[in-house]
């Protein structure tokens, strides 16, 4: 496993070069960069846009239209009473330290995090180690800590490399002994700071004209797909399991926003609940066609004992194992697996790492997140969680909706039991006010309560019940007012909360990371001195298909422009225009950077005989043909039909040099 | 010209069953309807999210990808400075009444309009006249004044009416002064509510730990686009003109939601900004391509009159004639006018009317309005707004960005003109403090000024200049420090601010205009008595493409069900399977009302000779071939390249009648 970053083809990766080329290219760039910006908030340009567009797209069918999903569309804008009852209100909260010098506001675990990485640095500079730019990438974030060459003990370096391993693991409390224990100073004032207290990272806003109804921007889709429980289920002619999917914005007013696209505060999520009986184990029926495939796992137990080395294994063994808690998540982390490479990501920088207990969200049963290894270390890129009932519960309890399943059962059960019947009629002028109350109180009581209950009917012709806040506490109910008997109970259906699968994409962090897995430099590769940029997405993603370069301005090359540009557009793919006057070459650099995988080029022997040429992206490799032959190849490397090496043998190479005349 | 709202065949369009049946079937839905439900919040089920995905494809593909225009995808949270700068903190709100009586808060135009037009009701039922179920949809809305039978006055009736004309262009005092002067109650408790105030639409949140910066959710999505455009310049390699667009949600939150989609506080916005030089008359290019084509225009003029008679007109003539004052405007309302068509709105129950005056938002030069008829009167679904140079030059005068075009001149403008030379090292020491400030006024002076101060400084070695704010307002400048010279000036670039032409689309409007477009009632048709709704969505924006129908839930028919399934979703069609126990009738019915085009059976038949039916939606006749021809026609349907007479002219028709046995 890798760990330091690199290229596409294993060259040391320079964040910085990457950055500028791709806000001079407009991936994307600081939303209200003329204002000064404002931290966390991202605009996608052209090529950001529509490679964001195109992973979205494949997602849709990878996952959507594979499985039948029921893709809704909910809002943003969520009232208080929603989410303090899915837990969001009081527990959706980062750690925050404030320097009482200067106000600094710093996130607890980055800042601890932050002082033992730099002490463990300092300490293998004062050993005359040589010091890997960083020895685990997950820890490589933009430092505040000036490094100090001074040495520690063995004992103390194994203890923080052992809190580092579990750095995600501690809470406000723990983190609070961490920086009175280990006494770590705000490195821009060198005093401590206060304890950490909880942040809610949801934005708040008001709903409507009188200012009353407290609401807030979603943190994800999740909530608005429980809410219709109900109604989906119906849609789908209560047929179980299924799965609804969202893609939209989500919102986190993270402490401090950093790493570019990777720690933002407003982000697109694409989301899966799967709704699954939580009896019988959590099978699912298309596990078969996974049951083999290989992924890297960092489990629970590795990182709690301060280590993170990886296994390798099948998601059936892994699921037969019990590493992974049940088939249904397994499943999806297959899925999860097979979508990134798909999409083009490096699968030798991606693993798939179990949360530990106090990590996990205040809903999960269990957790595993696919991360992907980065300039800034591993991102966690896709989560998928084990929810439970935890939602459809809370939100059934608060409102009274049934958000369950009512299933018919083939074979009745039958139970025996005390039941208490209540005759209605009189209770209420009986007990008055209070009958609700007592009534509420009766039906709560356990079997044991309702035996003892119906022998003292039997005996004493009434019962006594301890009913809170009702007269002196004890109520009597004479036998009249109520029955307690041993009865057979017949069930014809069974009626259960389903349990909620749920995997959950971060498509900002996907993108960015796919970004860096397949970028290259090609002066580095062949020796030559001028850095240029490549993107090798697949063509799926690419953001444009085709670059169209006429060899110079004259006007002969344009009605093939257009011809050549109408052929594309309407077979579908997307392609542009390059007229500019820059030379061939450069031009077909340019957008090496955008990620183009295929060129196409109009010259004077075009005019002659319509032959066009065509470049694949990669290999700077050119082939020759008529017009339609370049077109139905163009669109079988589009679809993946065929790869380049079948089309390089099929048609032939042309191998005039890319022509560095400057032309107007 | 419709003026009550009707089916798509003419018959009585009932909004209370079209409404049922769109929630029955999860088109949309209230958001949090378990927790009683927020006004204004819809979320989308399954048809609705896929009917908006397909037309915002096709919206894509129709201006974006047609015109290659630059796609952008920027962030909702937006600083306050930049909605400051634009003029939305100061300007963007509705006028808001309250009731003294019982805290009723009251949208004084809506209100204004609800009770003259009960009270107009009222003397038309006075005056024995047929009441129409409302005399112009357009004031169709849940009305919440009762109706009086009384009589008024003829000039009365009249006056109310022009007032009802033009009730879009009153401001907050206007509105008053009617209120004061008609003496306008609330129904709800007969008190005249207080004067209308401003309420601004913008939801408001703080971004960051330190709640320090305010921000608010953008109310459009233009605001991102406009400070983005050095860059978007820069990428499309300096060339003018070009457009960007951006499909993203907006907010507003509005103070009476109501009419279901129509009147939202978030909503899906799709906005096209494209820029052009102002001089020249706004030309576009591709003008004679649209020039034919005739629209409905409702122009300024006619609305002050206190008229809504509509002109059909060429938009070629429109703009000849200055009805709509440019090329560029006229371009892309006549593209509007196409995109409505092609995505199946009832074209004569479309008109674009031109804003008034007072009615325009802060930023606009010209603005038209597509509006659609619906159940709810006439409904904006487009606006296109010139927006001059308004946005770009207040961004620029705010942050010193340079928001602006510099194009190479082909001959150098010479200008002969005053100009003023400073000789800045002498000028500081002299004027301390004030040098600025002097410098700045002198700067200032017009051409006029500067002819006097040269023969000042001629006849007497110095200036006189008036700066407020420095010394007694009078200032002496002598020769030694200021030149003021008659020179000629050589221009060899020009630098100017573009101007802006946006359109910008409601999707969720359009949306649910086009299902009542659409929507149709085959029971009244054919004399049945029981109400079966229809929605005749065309191919291309319809949520599903086809229905498979096995006859029965025989284990035989399966195969056929998976192999027509695979090759469906292999040419990216959507296919639902319904295999549930209803009769065959029922189960296309059902897809009837999510306004599925077409639907395969397979049935006995189909396993003897691999022969499946075809059915289409709207005439319920069916055709039958083996399984590729069937598939081969469905593509050519649903791609747009045949329509349903073809395919019935060549395929062998099916006369077995919908077979209505029950089956498991």
């Amino acid at each position: 496993m890798t760990t330091t970053a690199t290229t596409l083809k294993g060259q040391s990766l320079d964040r910085q070069t990457l950055d500028a080329m791709l806000r001079r290219r407009l991936f994307f760039t600081p939303a209200f960069e003329i204002y000064g910006g404002v931290a966390g908030l991202f605009d996608y340009g052209p090529p950001g846009c529509s490679l964001q567009a195109n992973i979205v797209d494949l997602w849709r069918k990878h996952f959507i239209l594979e499985e039948d999903m029921l893709e809704i569309d909910t809002t943003v804008l969520t009232p208080h009473e929603v989410l303090k009852t899915s837990g969001h209100v009081d527990k959706f909260a980062d750690w925050m330290c404030k320097d009482p010098k200067n106000g600094d506001i710093l996130r607890a675990d980055h800042f601890v995090e932050d002082v033992l990485e730099s002490r463990l640095k300092g300490d293998k500079e004062a050993r005359g180690e040589k010091v890997e730019e960083e020895d685990d990438p997950k820890k490589k974030k933009k430092r505040k800590t000036k490094t100090e060459a001074v040495k520690l003990d063995d004992a103390v370096v194994q203890e923080y490399e052992e809190v580092l391993a579990k750095i995600d693991n501690y809470n406000g409390a723990e983190l609070g002994e961490l920086i009175k224990k280990y006494e770590l100073k705000n490195p821009a004032t060198g005093v401590e700071p206060s304890p950490p207290v909880a942040f809610n990272l949801m934005f708040q806003t008001s709903i409507g004209p009188s200012s009353n109804l407290a609401g807030y921007l979603r943190p994800e889709t999740a909530q608005g797909q429980f809410l219709n429980f109900a109604k989906l289920l119906d849609f789908n002619m209560q047929q179980m399991p299924f799965a609804s999917a969202s893609i939209g914005r989500s919102y986190r007013n993270e402490i401090s926003p950093r790493a570019g696209l990777l720690r933002v505060r407003e982000f697109l999520m694409a989301e899966i609940e799967h709704f699954v009986d939580p009896e019988g184990g959590k099978k699912h029926h298309r596990f078969p066609e996974v049951d083999a495939i290989e992924l890297t796992l960092l489990d629970r137990h590795t990182q709690l004992a301060g280590k993170t080395d990886v296994k390798k294994m099948t998601i059936g063994d892994a699921v037969r194992n019990k590493v992974v808690d049940n088939e249904t998540l397994g499943y999806f982390l297959a899925r999860i697996h097979l979508f990134l490479q798909k999409i083009g990501v490096d699968m030798s920088k991606v693993r798939f790492r179990q949360h530990m207990q106090n990590e996990m969200a205040h809903y999960a049963a269990d957790c595993w997140d696919a991360e992907l290894l980065t300039s800034s270390g591993w991102i966690e890129c896709v989560g998928c969680a084990d929810r439970s009932a935890y939602d459809l519960s809370v939100h059934a309890k608060k409102t009274g909706a049934p958000l369950v399943v009512r299933e018919r059962l083939d074979e009745p059960r039958v139970f025996e039991e005390w039941q208490v019947e209540i005759d209605k009629k009189k209770f209420g002028p009986q007990f008055k006010k209070d009958g609700k109350t007592v009534e509420a109180a009766l039906e709560a009581t356990t079997q044991e309560q309702r035996e003892k209950l119906a022998k003292q009917l039997a005996d004493n012709g009434e019962l006594e019940l301890e009913v809170a806040g009702v007269g002196n506490g004890t109520v009597k109910v004479s036998k009249d007012l109520v029955k307690v008997e041993f009865r057979k109970r017949v069930e014809n259906t069974r009626e259960y909360t389903p349990n909620v699968i749920e995997p959950s994409f971060g498509i900002g962090r996907i993108l960015y990371s796919l970004i860096e897995h397949v970028y290259w430099n090609r002066a580095t590769e062949d020796g030559g001195d001028e850095a240029r940029g490549v993107l090798s997405f697949p063509p799926t993603v690419a953001p444009t298909k085709v670059l169209i370069v006429p060899l110079s301005a004259n006007k002969q090359f344009q009605p093939f422009i257009n011809k050549i540009s109408q052929k594309l557009r309407k077979i579908g793919i997307s392609a542009r225009v390059d007229s500019s006057s820059a030379t061939i070459g450069k031009r077909y650099s340019r957008n090496d950077e955008l990620g183009t995988p295929l060129g196409v080029t109009i010259d004077f022997q075009t005019v002659q005989d319509s032959t066009i040429t065509l470049r694949d992206r990669d290999s700077t490799k050119q082939v020759r043909a008529d017009e339609d032959t370049i077109v139905a190849a163009i669109q079988s490397l589009v679809t993946g039909a065929k790869e380049w090496k079948d089309v390089a043998a099929e048609l032939p190479a042309f191998e005039g040099q890319e022509v560095e005349v400057t032309v107007r």
